[in-house]
Order: structure tokens, then C-alpha cells, then sequence
């Protein structure tokens, strides 16, 4: 369970993009099930380290690379002949870089989000830049999403994922691509669920920090866990997903992990604020962003835009902005007029 | 927040039974809403000591019980007059402690039970036996469950619960009598989603203490808490529970508090497990029963008998009967054939 798969399937190549904590740690799992894995790095010095070293030494210390992972730095080495292409940049940047990269894909290749957050602004899904930049329709763009904290992925501990595309063939496909051992995926053909999920998820971890460090235990996080779930599926279930995706690993399953895992940066960004630090106070000491505390402000845009009533969202949109305090949004959720659950 | 509820109303008199922990945190709960509390205690000296020390010594160490709580072993006294009924026994024993309350319960009284178990042997849940022992109909019988461990009630930490009945009006009614500054009741109609839920999680909470005894860490056990909410639901949605109902804070939340936190016996029993402890081990090192562990087979057979597929039952019955091992528990769970999620 713990160790390499037995037997992996042959299967073709695939190309990551890039190699940060996440996507190394998915070069692993795929390495594992077979895949010929080419794993690119913006920086050569970086990518020599990793194929002499056997280890990715600054995102994942101390975890060996299996043979079938190789480094590289150059874009068109990394995309010749791949038939996936695995994307984990931070979301932000993909526009850009998927621009550069995109003339060097195979027209055959099926595109793998691992990202977890959405484009600023006009709020676009990952899956809707993907199309956009590529003109890839909906038939090669897959999304994971799931409780996949990148470090026990990286060991090898067992996990359960989703791989979404309109195409349940595609996601069947892909799902073999990256069952091993230790990684169950189960397909679905929800990619807005998958993705909506994986975003809003941020949010509400940074909520769950916020109460954690005001020192509130485990039923008010659990209580905060569960509207903030109901919250996300309000929204995704409005913009058409459906309401199992949320219930599932890629909803509630990356939900928990996230809030549970000291390894989150929301669930610790939101501990900090907390604590009393403000968001400048917070940027200035460390050098890890919080995807929550970019988005929470476009997540918020996206509910209202869709007519939904987001409490938790307006809430931490609003401490990080520095209008309230967690205190104040604890009251202001505790003390709201009381009503059935299901209202 | 964390202060006594400002301007209590004034509601009449609740008898609660009996003054174990949960018993006694929600007694706190109550007289913070406004009402009079009379908190049945088996044992007269435990009931002196708790009206002279205004402190349930046993089971809340260091807790100041408010003006309105007052202790008795007196049956009779306590029911004299109460409007509601608090039930808050060992599940095993409801059914020959009831019979002996019952003939002291005003006939109007309506019944709120806050136990979270089955009967074993025919697997009722407690609103049933409690129908079948004082013929109370379903418009006198409710049920509070959600993410409520009793220790963080009763310092007042914000916390949300729900309050069903199969008469929306009286669940209001319920609702208006524990509401206070730091506990949010919401109200819903759906008894045997909250008993399901409340019930089921102890089962999911023994299998991700295994997880934790093994030495798996995030990913694992928010995998185990999405995969037994969905065996939950299953089960509870086929005996005519709404959906809704699990995916909120009888249900996710309940399961999450629980599994999160380590003042959890069945967590901290399954964690045992994980250890490498036999089931008569635990029993012979503690004085604590995990309500889960005598509880598995039962729901087992309550799945069995609905034709509900439970995998996680069945894993864990068998764990604690010895008949298989925590790591091969694992290992089945992860190498299933893969599927689609929503299978």
C-alpha cells in the first residue's frame, strides 16, 4: 500500500508543468502507475539537480524520484510527443505561460488541471483559461481535485481523488493514467463542481484559521466547515454542477483536508489574522501566498454575480480587507436571526 | 460571545437526565436560554455536590453551573411541572430507565433526546424507543445532534446544532428554548437523518482513529470522513432521511467534530486499533466505552437489511470482532476496482 505499485501498466508520456511542490509530487504518482513523466522546470540549474539528485530538493526534501520521472527546462523537449499535459503553475500566471507553451502541444493531447484557485478579475475557472488560450474544447480538458495535500501524496500514503471531464471516456482514460497503489482516482464528468470546490475551499479554510486562532475548538470549526460547504454548494449547484460532487472527495473531502492539515497555507494564513496580524503584516513575514486571500474578494464577485447568498466569503473578504475583525465575524455569524437548516 | 446569553428569556421548566457530561453542558445551555433547569442525578451525594459547588466535579471539572441549574435524584421532583424533557442517558439503558421516568412525565411534555446511538439487538433508534415506552406521538418527541462536544458547550464556545421534529412548530418551539449567545440551534423535520447521522459517525469515527493509529495523515482520513458521509447518506436517505440532512451539521458537521477531535472515544479507540491493540485490550485498559464499537454490527445489520452497500461497517465490525486488521482494512479500501464517484 505504501510502497511503488507492483505492476504498473506501460503507458505513454506526459508532461508537468511545472515543478513545484504539487506537480512533483503528481510526477510521483504518475512515475508510479507507469507514465513516462517529463517534468519541467522554469529553471535549468533546477532541473539538473532533480535528475541528478533523484529529489526536488527545494519543494520536497528528502522524497526519492522514481526512474521514471525526468527534469528538463526546455518546453519543447518536455511537450514532444506527450499525451497528457498536467498543469499545477499558480493559477495567476497560467494565462501567460499556457500562451507560450501552447504551440509546442500535440493536437491529441488531453490537458490535466491540478490547479485550485480562479483567474481575478472576470473570475474565470482554470478549465475556461485552458480553453480559452488553447482552443482545446471540452473533450481534452480534464481537472483533479481532491484531499491530496502534495507531502503525503509525495510518500505515498493512500488517497482518493477525482478526474473530471465532460468526456467520461477521456476521465476514464486518465483516471488509469494515475491509479496506483496508493492513489484511487474515481472519474466524473463535473469539472464546474471539481473546480468550484477546489476553490471556494480556500476560502473557508481561511475562516476555519481565523477560528482557530481565536482559540475555538473543534465545533465551531466543524460548524464552520459544514456552512461553508453548504455555501460552496450553493454556488456550484447554481452554476450548474451537481450537488454529489460537493458531497464527494473533491468537495467536502478537500474541504476537511485542507481546514484539518497544518501544511495549508489558508488554514494558516487565516490563523495569523486570528492571532491579530493584519494581511500586510502577515505578506510582509512570510513569502507563501494564500490563494484564499487573493480570491476571496473575486469568489465573493462570482456568488453575487450568481445571486447567491455567500455570509462566509463577505465575511473573510472582509477581515482580509481589513473592515472587521475575526472576532466581529464570529459574532456576526453566531448571533444572525435563528431559522431552519435547510432555509 | 463567550458570556452568559445577555437578556435570557424567560421560559418554564426543563428536567434533564442525567447529569453526565453532555447532560450537564447542555443543562448550561438551557439556563443560559432562560430556562429553569432540574438536572436528575442518580446519585443524591452527586446532586448535593453539585447544587453546594455549583461544579458537576465528575464529569465538567472547573465548569460554574448558572443560578438556573439545580440538581436532584428526586424522579418525581424533577419531572413535577417540566414542559420539555431532556434525555441524555446511555443509549443501552434508555429503554429501562424511561420506564421508570415515564409515569412522573407530564402529559404535554415533549421529549428531546440528545443520545446519538442505536438499541443493539433490533436497532432501534431512540426516538423510537421512546414512542414504544411512554406513547409519546412524533409530535412530542425531538432530537438535538450536531458538532457539540460537550466540554467546548460548556466553556460557551460558538458552536451550531439542529433540533428536529416531525412537527416543524414544535421544533421552533425547542429551538426559542436552547438558543443563546454562543449556541445557534437551526430547526428541521428530519429525525431520522439527525438519529442516522449521530449514530453512523461513531462507526466512521472508530475507522479514522485506525488511520491515525497507522500513522496516515490528512489526505487518508479526510478521504474516510468523505467516503463514510456517503455510506451515512446512503443508508439514512433510503430509511426517508432528506439528503440535506447529512450533508449538514447532524451529519458532516457531527462526523467532523468528531473524527477531528481527540476528546473523541471512538476516535481515540479506533486510534488503538490502529496501534495494534486488540478490542479486549482497550476494554480492559479503560473504564470508557466507544459507543461505536458496540454499535458497528448493529448498524451493519440495519444496512444489510435496507440493502444499502457498507463498506466501511463491515470493515470496521470486522476489525473490532478481530476477524481482520486495521492495515488490511486499509489495504481493501484502497484497492477496489476504480470506478466513478457517484456509483
Amino acid at each position: 500500500m505504501t510502497t511503488d505499485a507492483a505492476t504498473p501498466q506501460s503507458h505513454g508520456k506526459v508532461a508537468v508543468f511545472s515543478a513545484g511542490s504539487w506537480g512533483t509530487a503528481f510526477s510521483i504518482v504518475l512515475a508510479d502507475a507507469g507514465n513516462e513523466v517529463a517534468l519541467w522546470s522554469r529553471r535549468p540549474e533546477q532541473a539538473e539537480a532533480i535528475n541528478r539528485d533523484r529529489e526536488n530538493a527545494d519543494y520536497l526534501p528528502g522524497i526519492e524520484l522514481p526512474r521514471g520521472v525526468s527534469a528538463t527546462s526546455d518546453v519543447a523537449r518536455a511537450l514532444e510527443g506527450a499525451e497528457v499535459v498536467v498543469l499545477a503553475t499558480p493559477s495567476q500566471s497560467l494565462r501567460e505561460n499556457l500562451a507560450g507553451w501552447a504551440p509546442h502541444v500535440p493536437d491529441d493531447a488531453v490537458f490535466l488541471s491540478l490547479m485550485k484557485g480562479v483567474e481575478l478579475g472576470n473570475v474565470k475557472r482554470m478549465s475556461e483559461v485552458i480553453a480559452e488560450v488553447t482552443g482545446a474544447g471540452p473533450e481534452r480538458i480534464g481537472v483533479l481535485s481532491g484531499p491530496n495535500l502534495a507531502k503525503e501524496i509525495a510518500r505515498r500514503e493512500p488517497a482518493a481523488s477525482v478526474v473530471a471531464c465532460a468526456d467520461e471516456e477521456v476521465a476514464r482514460r486518465l483516471q488509469a493514467r494515475c491509479h496506483t497503489a496508493a492513489f484511487r482516482p474515481y472519474t466524473s464528468v463535473d469539472v464546474v463542481g471539481c473546480e468550484i470546490g477546489g476553490a471556494y475551499k480556500n476560502v473557508v479554510a481561511l475562516c476555519v484559521g481565523m477560528a482557530v486562532g481565536l482559540g475555538f475548538g473543534d465545533n465551531t470549526t466543524a460548524s464552520l466547515i459544514t456552512r461553508g460547504l453548504a455555501e460552496t454548494a450553493r454556488l456550484a449547484t447554481r452554476m450548474g454542477a451537481n450537488p454529489l460532487t460537493l458531497m464527494g472527495l473533491a468537495g467536502l473531502g478537500d474541504l476537511v483536508a485542507t481546514c484539518s492539515s497544518p501544511l495549508s497555507r489558508n488554514r494558516t494564513f487565516g490563523e495569523k489574522l486570528g492571532q491579530g496580524m493584519s494581511t500586510e503584516e502577515i505578506l510582509a513575514s512570510t513569502r507563501q501566498v494564500a490563494e484564499g486571500a487573493k480570491s476571496c474578494s473575486s469568489l465573493l464577485a462570482l456568488a453575487n454575480s450568481w445571486g447567491v447568498d455567500a455570509p462566509i466569503a463577505d465575511q473573510v473578504d472582509a477581515v482580509v480587507a481589513g473592515r472587521t475583525t475575526p472576532f466581529d465575524m464570529m459574532d456576526a455569524f453566531i448571533n444572525r436571526d435563528p431559522k431552519a437548516e435547510t432555509d
